[in-house]
C-alpha cells in the first residue's frame, strides 16, 4: 500500500556529526517517508524543528539535488546573502555543485516542518560553510575532513 | 535566490498524451518548481486538479521513483485494490517498477493539489493500468505504442 502511515514510520533524532556539531542539532527530528514507501531513488524526509533548532550545519552537495516545502510554522533560511523566513507552502531548490550553503532555523516558539527531497548520488561531500568542516559519504561510510581534506580532529 | 516565486513560474496545462486520452486530462495543471529552481536530477511539480480533474490514466514507471504530498483539499487515489482519500499532508510512494498503477482524481467541488516529485531517468516506460496505451520517453522523445510494443493507432 502506497499510502505512508506517518504513525509506523520511526522518529530519527541525532546526527551523524562528531561533536561539537552533533549536539548543536538538539530539537531536530526527522521521518523518512521516502524510505518508509520503498523508494531508492530519492529521500523524502519530513523534517520537524523545535523553538531554536537548526536543519543542519549550513552546507552545500557536490552530487545531489535538493528540494525543500515548508509544511508547518515558519522556517528561516540562511545563505550567504542572508536569513529570508519562508511560511507554509514556500519552496526552494539547491542544484548540485552550487556554493552557496544553506540550512534553516526555527526562530519562532512554535514547531516548524518541512518536507525536503534529495537525491541519493552513489556519492556525495556535503562542504559546510561556516565551520572548516566536510563530510564524504561512499560506499555505505562518512569519513570527516576539514575543508582541505585533511581528517577531521575536531573544531579549528 | 533558491526560494521559488510561483508566481514567477509558468503554468502548464495539455499533455503529451495523444487523443482521446488528451482531452481527457482537462482541469490538470501544473508548476514545475524544480525546473525553476535549477534541478536536472528529480523533477517537482504542484499539480493542480480542478473539480472532476484527473492526474493522468492510471501508470506505473518502470525507471523512475515517484512520491507524491497531497498540499490542498482532497485528492483520491486509484490503484489495482481501488480509491482511497487523500487529504492536505498525507503522502504515497511509487517504486519504479512496481506495477499496481496509480492516478488521482479530484472527486470534490473545490480544488486540490498535489506536490510530486519523480526521479529524472535517462529513459522511462510508463505502462497505463487501464487501457491499452503505453508510452516510451528517451532522447527527448515520446514514442506512443499499445502494451505488446505496436504503434498505437488509437484506442482499442
Amino acid at each position: 500500500m502506497p499510502v505512508i502511515d506517518p504513525s509506523k514510520v520511526p522518529v530519527k533524532t541525532g546526527s551523524i556529526y562528531p561533536e561539537p556539531y552533533a549536539s548543536m542539532m538538539k530539537g531536530r527530528s526527522s521521518l523518512r517517508l521516502g524510505d518508509a514507501g520503498g523508494l531508492t531513488q530519492f529521500g523524502v524526509n519530513l523534517v520537524t524543528l523545535e523553538p531554536g533548532a537548526l536543519s543542519s550545519l549550513r552546507h552545500w552537495h557536490l552530487n545531489e539535488d535538493e528540494f525543500v516545502m515548508v509544511t508547518e510554522g515558519i522556517c528561516t533560511l540562511v545563505q550567504d546573502a542572508g536569513p529570508v523566513e519562508m511560511g507554509v507552502g514556500d519552496c526552494a531548490a539547491f542544484p548540485a555543485g552550487s556554493t552557496d550553503g544553506h540550512h534553516f532555523i526555527n526562530k519562532t516558539d512554535k514547531i516548524a516542518r518541512f518536507l525536503v527531497v534529495g537525491t541519493k548520488a552513489k556519492s556525495e561531500v556535503a562542504t559546510y560553510s561556516d565551520v572548516d568542516f566536510r563530510v564524504e559519504i561512499g560506499g555505505g561510510k562518512a569519513t570527516f575532513t576539514y575543508w582541505d581534506g585533511t581528517p577531521f580532529a575536531g573544531p579549528r
